[in-house]
């Protein structure tokens, strides 16, 4: 550009030495239109171009080497295959805008965005956002930043509300939507949705949208006091859903946003966001990769640096409809998956080695139980909540009525334990 | 910009109708220089005003609201102080950059960056650096991204190799540059030193030059396999140093570079890198702002989201005579520091309520021993190394021999125990 106005100079020159000449003047004009045009196309140029074929090769031009080399590493058997994979993030502020540049950097096939929220300056006190983004939609800003990234990612960004019935509408079609071939974890058009969203309101509904495509889910979310955060992985039907154990407290059905008294926001931190953001994709490329233990619930606790897991089986008595579907439908597919797995291990047992199988059981093995309550948790209720707030579980007088029935749902299981032997033995 | 081409067509349309008039040239020559000096200016203009005073006013425009909040959540006491610390960063890839990313969103008042790489492609599968910055020095590309996040940063670049003779003298003056008034953790001009380099050798320069300033500093890494990380704290003669409990295996003085092989480079992942970075800048507001508990160590195994945490103590036979003698200082300070903390635990408790402290021990409750041995790593030492390394740690063979000198100091420090007793009893 600069090299354009230089020749522009240089005909000026010309022009003082020679003003007869009028095809000097249209040349003058010629370089003037050029550098408008210049100037109209957008600011950063895209440098990266697209590549076709992920490439091991070590050279520095090659943005792939580093994750190809996961491969001769023997972490990942076949990384390339994160080519073919579609992953979701709903919600894109300080956990949600990471995630998505992390999955942008590894490569991902697909990703898709939701968020309505604009880019303000106060963000700018976690990764990602620019503060010459401030007012463009946090979705526009984003695929701004991502396409430059890495343009080998296909990016669909969704500036809608989920919380509306119409947001909610567009967020299930749009996972319904089958882009690629290749899908884990679901019939939907995606393989992961995560969740990365403020609110328990949008967390209750990204369950009821993932409850009812049976779609895999990973939930994460940062502490008030910004320093503490989790991440949580949901099978629909295999593990707790979000309503099965839902917060001690929750709004009284109005909006929480005006719970909180003016002037009053939320701390954050950018370490914080970035630690759950990095577990959270850390934990979606072992799920997505298959490689390492994909973790059930991780949590993180900066002041003490402590990391408690945990495992969540599903509420029997959960509230969500569409969740007890999806247990029914997990219990019924129980034994054929029990007899796959176990024909699995058996072949896989038979061609390591022919090491003789016991058939008596001197250390008193036997197969455990897959359906204990979920753990109740034991916080001492404080009687006087906040005006706008109600207790989400009911109060140990209503659990009592549902005791005889949990008796009866256990001694189902024993039959079904059974069913499930028989099944073992036949195949 | 543009509005200058078109004031320069229109000029021109005025000489096709005037060709005699020249001062109409003069004219156009002065826009032509006008829009080669702005293009001449930096390409993305910082739009974010510089603040004077962080405040915590809960509106959109104010980029520290979310951090000032962490005063009111009780977290930390003065957040402020933030902008009084300057925190160097040794080494700007793949946990450097993130790291200095957090500091400065979070308003760190002076950061130092140290690196003498370029940006390659090859660097993009891990956060911070954008495709078009392929080229430009690391630490050049770093400040132009920072600058534009927050103004407010006193940022200095160092662009030097700090493993040459050269560098480490200015790696050295540059730390002992005194900036600011407020500092913590030394004589130094910086509070704290955070390592993000890649190799062994680099390691073991910031820890020469930290030991030799009695300089705390933290130390952070990531494996080959880009699936594992740990960070460290390192305070001269009160921890281990890096010299204190080296690696198992190290480079035989070669460059550890030219031992990987042709065509071969390390793993490694956006997750990993990030989760590493986060802990470190986390332990270093913790350190900075004195909220939480400082992590010692603090490891991360990605496969089985394993965090382990341990504790080293200094080594009395390092290899490191700069470690030895702030070992010492430390010893000889120790009774001193004993009796300032019991006068202020008493005090403490004093004030708090008059209840009568116990002067028999009826649980036998007794000071303990400030210096345990290193615990020895139990890893079974395999025979065979490839060329160009050799082990750190001496054998059996030769740590018998030394043996008899340790049982010495042990009785050296039973008599220094004393000494603190009595220290203690006369305060």
């Amino acid at each position: 550009m600069e090299s354009e106005v230089k020749a522009l100079l240089e005909t000026l020159n010309c022009v003082q030495s020679s003003l007869s000449d009028s095809d000097l003047v249209s040349q003058l004009r010629q370089h003037g239109e050029k550098i408008i045009s210049l100037l109209k196309s957008p600011p950063q140029q895209i440098k990266r171009e697209k590549i076709k074929e992920m490439s091991s090769e070590v050279i520095d031009s090659n943005p792939y080497s580093r994750l190809m080399a996961l491969k001769r590493m023997g972490i990942v058997n076949n990384y390339e295959q994160i080519r073919n994979f579609s992953v979701a993030v709903v919600g894109v502020g300080g956990v949600g805008s990471v995630a998505a540049e992390m999955l942008t950097r590894c490569g991902i096939g697909r990703l898709l965005l939701y968020d309505y929220d604009t880019v303000e300056l106060a963000n700018m006190n976690r990764l990602f956002f620019r503060p010459e983004q401030a007012g463009m939609t946090k979705t526009d800003a984003a695929v701004q930043t991502l396409l430059q990234i890495n343009p080998d990612v296909i990016l669909e960004s969704y500036t809608i509300n989920i919380t509306t019935m119409d947001g909610f509408n567009k967020f299930v079609e749009s996972l319904k939507r089958q882009v690629m071939s290749h899908t884990r974890g679901g019939s939907t058009g995606v393989d992961l949705v995560l969740s990365c969203v403020d609110n328990y309101e949008a967390r209750m509904v990204v369950n009821q949208a993932c409850n009812e495509l049976g779609q895999t889910w990973m939930e994460s979310g940062v502490s008030e006091d910004a320093v503490s955060g989790h991440i949580q992985l949901l099978i629909p039907g295999e593990t707790a859903c979000f309503a099965c154990a839902p917060p001690l407290v929750v709004a009284s059905g109005i909006d929480e946003r005006t719970l909180k008294r003016e002037g009053v926001c939320a701390a954050s931190l950018p370490t914080t966001m970035g630690i759950v953001a990095g577990v959270l994709v850390q934990n979606a490329l072992k799920y997505l990769l298959q490689f390492g233990l994909v973790s059930k619930y991780l949590g993180y606790s900066a002041l003490k640096d402590f990391f408690p897991t945990m495992e969540m089986r599903p509420n029997p008595q959960c509230s969500n409809e569409a969740c007890l579907d999806r247990q029914k439908e997990y219990l019924e597919q129980k034994p054929a998956r029990d007899a796959a797995k176990a024909a699995a291990e058996l072949e896989s047992a038979e061609s390591e080695a022919s090491i003789p199988l016991h058939s008596d059981n001197i250390w008193n093995i036997s197969v455990v139980e897959d359906h204990e309550p979920v753990s109740s948790v034991s916080t001492a209720k404080q009687e006087n909540l906040p005006d706008g707030l109600l207790w989400e579980l009911p109060t140990a007088d209503t659990l009592e009525t549902t005791l005889s029935e949990e008796i009866l749902a256990e001694n189902g299981d024993l039959d079904d334990l059974q069913r499930q032997l028989d099944a073992l033995n036949a195949s």
